[in-house]
C-alpha cells in the first residue's frame, strides 16, 4: 500500500507521542519535529507508510537517545495479556468453531496497542468485540472477512509463516497458533521484528508469552513497523520466498505487503481512515483479507 | 496563547483539507505539504497558532492559485443561518433571560465551521446545545462560563467592539448584537477580517447577514485566522486601543488575544485538546471567559 498525504499529519502525531513516551522534553520534541520536516519533501508517496514510520521512529531514537522507549509498555502488555490467557483458552474451548474463535480473538487483540491504559476497558472491549458479528455477507465470510477462503488455504499448507505485530497481542497469536499446531497439525514459524520499533514484538516478547512452546520463533531482521522486504535479513527472505502460506498481523504488515504476489492473509483492526479506504471497510472493522 | 507542538500535526491537517477544498490535485497538495515542511523549523512556538495558520493558508492560496477557496462554503453558511434567523429570534423572545439566550446561541453558532455538511444535524445540534447546561458552578456562572462577570462589564461599557469569527455564525452574532443595541442601548462595532482566510467572515458576509442594520461594520485589516495585532490596520488599532469592552468570537481570536491586557470576553466552543487545556475545560465545552 502506498503512502497517502493524510498519513503525513499522522507521522507528526506519532513522532510527538513517541518522543513523549521516550521522556523527551519540549526542546527535544521540537528538534524531532524539525528534523522530520526536513525529510518530508524528499519522501515519495510511492513508498509504503511503514517506510516513513521507520524513519520517524529512528529519528526519535537518535535525537532522544532512547532506543526502546516502549520497553516498559511492551512488558506490561505481555503481562496483562498472559493473565487473560486462561479465560481466552476457555472461550475457545467453549466455542463450536474453535478455529474461528481463535481467528477472531487474534484480530481483536490488535486493539492492544500502546500498552494497557485501562485494563478493565480492554477486557470489556474484547468481550464486546468477540460477541460482535464479523461476517457481513454470509454466515462465514464477507469481502473483508474472508474466513472461508482462509480455511481453504490453510487446508493446503503444511507450514505457516506467522508475522507478528504488537507485544501483548502475542498471547492471542499463541492461542491461534495452538489451534493451527495442536488442532490442525500444522507447523508454524513465528516472525517478530529484528530491532525495537514502537511496541512491536521482539524475540524476548515471543518467548515471554510462550510462543516457543508451540512454534519456532525467528526475526525478520528489520527495524520497520511492518515487513519491508528490502530491509529484511537473507534468512527471513528465504523463509518468505518459500512460504506456502503467510498469516500477517496488524496494519503495518498489511501496509508493507498488501501488494505482494504471495499467499498472505492479513488479520488486523482497521485503525485509520486511510487503511479503511484501501481495504474497502469502515474504521474499526475487524479485517481478514488476502488470498 | 502560544503554539503547542500538538498544533503542528493539525497545521498539516488544515493545509490538506484547505488544499482539497481549493480543488488542488495530489501533486499540488504534496507541494503545499513540502513547502510547509520547509517552514516548520523556522517557526517559533512563542508565536500564536493563528500566526502559523496565516502562513499555512497563504501557502495554500499561493500554490493552488485559489485566493478564497471557502467562498462558496461561506455563502452557503450565510444562507443557511439566515433561514434559521426567525426561529432563533423566537427562541430569544420566548426566553426568560433574553441576553443569556442570545449569548448561548452566539457561542453555539461557533459549531458552524466549514459550511453546512448536513443542515438537519446542525439544527438538531443547536437545539440540543441550547437546552444544555452551560453553567457548572452556580446558577449563572462558572470558571469557564463567566456570564455574571460579562454582564457586569457590559453594564459599564457604552461602546462594544465585537470581533467576528466565521461566516454563517454572523447571523447568530446579529441576534446577540440586537440584544446589546435594542435591549441595552449599547453601540456596537462589528469587526471582520480584512482579507479572505478560511471561512472567516468578511465585510460582504456581515452585510449579507444584516449586521449593518444594527451595528457599524469594519475590518481588522488583517488576513489572519485570528486578531494578530501586528498585522491589523492603524484604523483598527485605534478602535482596539480605545475600546471599553471587546467581545471576541471563536478560537482564533482567543488564541491571538488571550494574553492581552484588555477587557475582553471570549465566546467560543473549545474544539481541540490544546485550547481546552489552555482554558481549563473539556473539548466541546461552550466557553465564556475574560474580564
Amino acid at each position: 500500500m502506498r503512502t497517502y498525504l493524510d498519513c503525513i499529519p499522522c507521522f507528526y502525531r506519532q513522532a510527538l507521542d513517541s518522543a513523549r513516551i521516550a521522556g523527551a522534553d519540549e526542546i527535544i520534541q521540537k528538534k524531532i519535529i524539525d528534523e522530520l520536516s526536513l525529510l518530508i519533501p524528499n519522501f515519495t508517496l510511492e513508498a509504503t507508510p511503514p517506510e516513513m514510520g521507520r524513519v520517524v521512529y529512528s529519528l526519535v531514537g537518535k535525537i532522544s537517545g532512547i532506543k526502546d522507549p516502549f520497553k516498559k509498555i511492551k512488558e506490561n502488555s505481555n503481562k496483562f495479556a498472559l493473565k487473560l490467557y486462561p479465560k481466552l483458552k476457555q472461550e475457545i474451548n467453549n466455542s463450536e468453531n474453535r478455529l474461528l474463535a481463535a481467528v477472531k480473538l487474534s484480530i481483536i487483540s490488535n486493539i492492544i496497542d500502546y500498552g494497557v491504559k485501562n485494563s478493565l476497558n480492554v477486557v470489556e472491549e474484547i468481550d464486546h468485540l468477540f460477541q460482535g458479528n464479523f461476517m457481513i455477507n454470509n454466515e462465514n465470510s464477507s469481502t473483508t472477512f474472508k474466513y472461508n477462503q482462509f480455511k481453504e488455504s490453510l487446508n493446503k499448507a503444511n507450514t505457516i509463516i506467522y508475522l507478528a505485530d504488537n507485544a501483548g497481542e502475542v498471547v492471542f497469536d499463541r492461542l491461534l497458533i495452538e489451534e493451527l499446531v495442536e488442532g490442525l497439525g500444522k507447523q508454524v514459524i513465528y516472525v517478530v521484528r529484528g530491532k525495537p520499533i514502537i511496541n512491536d514484538a521482539l524475540i524476548e516478547d515471543a518467548i515471554f508469552c510462550g510462543i516457543n512452546k508451540v512454534a519456532k520463533i525467528t526475526s525478520s531482521g528489520s527495524d520497520s513497523p511492518g515487513t519491508i522486504l528490502k530491509y529484511c535479513s537473507p534468512e527471513f527472505m528465504e523463509l518468505y520466498q518459500n512460504a506456502e502460506l503467510i498469516i500477517s498481523k496488524g496494519q503495518g504488515n498489511y501496509e508493507s505487503l498488501s501488494e505482494e504476489d504471495k499467499s498472505i492473509f492479513f488479520l488486523f483492526k482497521a485503525k485509520c481512515p486511510v487503511i479503511a479506504e484501501d481495504v474497502g471497510c469502515k474504521v474499526g472493522d475487524m479485517v481478514l483479507v488476502g488470498r
